[in-house]
């Protein structure tokens, strides 16, 4: 292994710890943003790491195809390239590359693409996803799988989980390691317990640095996430951290440290940011809401970000209504605050042993507010 | 008089001055970023101050609209609204009235248009424009003017200059003295000396804070603005200072403190950083340009931002090529900062006594390249 993890405490199956790597510490839980083509969208990477964040999100599907992995490469990497000194983690190009529906083609050799922006033809291969990602500099790299779609026989979830456990032993395989960089494995198996414990098997059994669990939060419904991950998380090693991928809501985020997960991504806070939705103690705001037009007071009086200390809620509805880009950039900014700072106040709780007691209280402010239109 | 203007120094024609307000000093000659809607745009308000400037231009037309004046009042005022505890100047909304074109009717009273965002009917008067500015909160207040179409007649530009006259009187009577805030008159008369000499003496009967060249940079080209400019500025009181709307590109910058302007406003930095275009002291970059996609070095070595300190031409050919907001963010920034320091470094020249040379230099350096497509 040649990322160190050290999990520090436990409450329940909440888990407190700190993840090594050679661009940086992250005390997990924590929540990674994304930055797709190399920029957090609206923010400057200063300000994301003032928001708490320790580690990125790129996507290699979109830096693949622009500006290209030998390119960044060339420029010194996307650590230099983005002006992000801090841990990334990339993921494999596998998922973006199943949700092209027409515009590609499986075998067991890989995935043939067509780019989204130029109809040019890829290949994609655990062992080029893994090449592209050393390319790329990533701390993190993850194994290229296919992401099971949804709703799928218990069948094709088998056979495609089973192309994904092949493909994790080629992408072991291609992976070079490197002191604090490293590889982790995704467990897929769709919403089947039997299947989910196969796919963790065989993920332990080729050995990986962490273990994502993918293929959830891809329409199968809070409820249905949050049980498959309870029935996953036991056979996950205690002593590797846990990615869940692609997740999620704030309520989602809590509900899956509860079940042990370590480490998240979703692009849920930067898009809303983008479309005039805030996170808030008191509930998700639409600031496109005329409610808002005349309001004196901030988003949220509890927030340290600038939005919330600097601006007016009339203020940022104005922006939003007249499309000003000044308002993406806030709303980012405070979302993102929002998200680190539930992550703090889980890590806290579970440092404190009170964890049971934060959830009770998030669920009971949860429930006191409706969202807006 | 309710605002100092120190003149400290002269070389030539050229002015180095301090002008004092409610909200703080302005050293001049100064460039004002415009913040149309309450906002520069893509910009953070302590991120414009920090490229050095110390005045904003806000818009009436755009904000009497959007948001509307008395709900900015409301809200304690332009500057507590958008962040911005410096100086604000707001333009009388009588430029952005007259693009209106077919929407727009015009009468002694005033005009009355259409907005362009709901086809709502209002009245602009002299007399409303100042209290709209008033409701501001604006620290200059700009008389309101018609602006002379160009091409025109003599005889047009003279009525439509006595027009303004009439309206710039309106404006004094309606204007409410506070210490620190003041009222600007615009010269009018197109590019007719005898008209601008009339236009000039009038406004000075009439007593103004300082006196703005208005009707200019409106299609007539550098050499007429230069040499109409050239023969206005006789007439301009010399305690008092001068400020050429809506100017311009860095050489007319550069010509025009050369013919005595003190104070600049102009969309080009903010609007060019939005479309991919940067000020460098090489010369003006398209950062959508194929020869930037590997070019490892900076916008501009000698540039103190953030883009240029922290950020590869390639990275900002990426970013500009896939849209990314923060390209916008970067490349704006890049140019108030230019804009800033040729402001600052032409302040220091007259102070030194060398603002001929400092021209000198300037022309050689611009004459040695050539903007890219």
């Amino acid at each position: 292994m040649t990322l160190d993890f050290e999990l520090k405490t436990r409450d329940g199956r909440a888990r407190r710890g700190r993840l090594t790597t050679a661009h940086g510490t992250i005390e997990t839980p924590a929540f990674m943003p994304v930055g797709t083509a190399a920029t957090v969208k609206a923010m400057m990477p200063e300000d994301v790491r003032a928001t708490g964040a320790e580690i990125l999100l790129c996507n290699t599907y979109h830096l693949m195809l622009r500006p290209g992995a030998e390119r960044v490469a060339k420029l010194g990497g996307l650590h230099r390239f983005m002006n992000w000194p801090g841990p990334i983690l990339t993921d494999s190009g596998g998922y973006q590359v199943m949700s092209l529906a027409d515009l590609r083609k499986l075998s067991e050799e890989g995935v043939t693409f067509q780019s989204h922006l130029d109809g040019s033809k890829h290949l994609l291969t655990p062992e080029r996803s893994i090449e592209i990602q050393n390319l790329l500099d990533a701390t993190i790299t993850m194994a290229f799988d296919e992401c099971t779609p949804y709703p799928a026989t218990e069948d094709q979830v088998a056979t495609s989980m089973r192309l994904s456990m092949r493909w994790a032993k080629r992408s072991k395989e291609a992976f070079k390691q490197r002191p604090g960089y490293g590889l982790f494995g995704i467990v897929q198996g769709g919403i089947h317990p039997a299947l989910r414990e196969e796919s963790a098997k065989a993920l332990i059994e080729i050995g990986f640095d962490g273990y994502a669990v993918g293929g959830l939060a891809v329409g199968e419904g809070t409820e249905l996430m949050l049980s498959t991950l309870e029935a996953t998380e036991p056979f996950l090693p205690i002593d590797r951290p846990r990615y869940l991928m692609g997740v999620g809501k704030p309520s989602d985020l809590v509900g899956a440290v509860a079940r042990g997960v370590d480490m998240f991504d979703c692009v849920l806070p930067t898009r809303s940011g983008r479309t005039a939705q805030a996170f808030t103690r008191a509930g998700t705001l639409n600031l496109r809401n005329a409610r808002h037009a005349e309001h004196p007071g901030p988003l949220d009086p509890d927030c340290r970000c600038p939005a919330c200390r600097s601006y007016s809620r009339a203020y940022l509805h104005h922006l939003t209504k007249a499309g000003e880009i000044l308002g993406a950039m806030l709303l980012t900014r405070h979302n993102l605050t929002y998200y680190q700072d539930l992550m703090a106040e889980m890590r806290a709780a579970i440092e404190a042993g009170s964890f049971s007691a934060f959830v009770e209280a998030f669920r009971s402010a949860s429930a006191a507010v409706v969202a807006e239109p």
